[in-house]
């Protein structure tokens, strides 16, 4: 390695970013270094920031820097229906391809006793809260269709049907397997507005 | 857009990156609030120490953090040989794939008036200085074989010769338009050592 130990350090750093080997993160630390100082230094910033300032809406539990998310803290969204994801990124999925106006809950996400993630660590006993004191006429279970996903579905189904809330799961217009967030626009409208009644 | 105000500006930050559009930019960011705020703290951390600390070595010229880069401050090189790319990851990938032991002078680019970059903004005087001052027996010329980079040796090597100084350009091993960094190291190894004398 001919580059400085300083280099070094920044080309090791970019390695916490998803599919960024060595070869890749070296050309992330010259590209700054020789052509956009500022973009690195905006970078930097916004970084810091948002490490240390982005918590949980105490409401849905998606990611947020508020008390409440803006989606949350609106009151144009339908207070009847209640759609369980288990990441941010599948809000703005479904923000982006369906025309859903009503509440979300993010799991953060799913059941998997083997990794010691049961209902607890997901939040679900201030999810069975909201199920006991709401007006909730319907809960939309979008978790994504892997094992655990279903799973995760089932469990929070037949919390919903304890206390009388209908239940739905989207279609499976998606290959079993996949991840929500992958998915194109129309596979994932499709499958949302072909939602059914869980049994 | 469902993502928060802090979270869009870190999207947007990652921007700055190469080859990072939208969805890259929405995973880094997710993917660090999730799963790695050390790795984040860490990222940007380094990057305000890079943006701020790295300049050019008086020397070669290539970005370090000192004075006078390692392999320059170093004595344990060949002074009468001196190879001169464009890149920092030049050096790099000579030093990964030949068995090199000379000096190096980078750069930074190539001429390109159209650009406005003369010999005065690659800093060619200094490099004239040292023709003319040093023990220098041969240059090599490891510019990109591209337009741009073959007109830069052909400057480069003309006042070396005014100096009475031995030049040599790397073989064209490497396609065209190519750029080095991007070459194989065998090939790269190859074009080094079947570099030939320009006449
Ligand atoms: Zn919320
Ligand atoms: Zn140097």
């Amino acid at each position: 390695m001919a580059a400085s130990p300083l280099i070094q350090q920044l080309m090791e750093a970019f390695r916490c970013l998803p599919g960024v080997g060595n070869k890749t993160a070296q050309r992330m630390a010259y590209h700054l270094l020789e052509r956009d100082r500022e973009g690195g230094r905006q970078l930097s910033l916004m970084l810091q920031k948002a490490m240390d300032g982005i918590g949980r809406c105490s409401d849905c539990r998606t990611l947020c820097e508020t008390e409440t998310c803006s989606l949350c803290a609106g009151n144009s969204r339908d207070d009847t229906v209640l759609c369980v994801v288990e990441n941010p990124m599948d809000v703005e999925a479904l923000e982006q391809a369906t025309d859903f106006r009503g509440r979300y809950f993010v799991l953060m996400g799913h059941l998997s006793p083997l990794d010691g993630i049961g209902p607890e660590e997901l939040g679900l006993d201030g999810l069975g809260e909201r199920f006991a004191n709401s007006a909730l006429q319907e809960v939309i279970l979008a978790t994504n269709p892997t094992v655990e996903g279903e799973a995760t579905a089932q469990y929070i189904s037949d919390m919903a049907r304890e206390k009388g809330i209908r239940t739905t799961r989207i279609a499976h217009g998606v290959p079993m397997g996949g991840e929500l967030e992958y998915i194109d626009s129309g596979t994932l409208s499709h499958a949302f507005s072909g939602r059914r009644d869980l049994t």
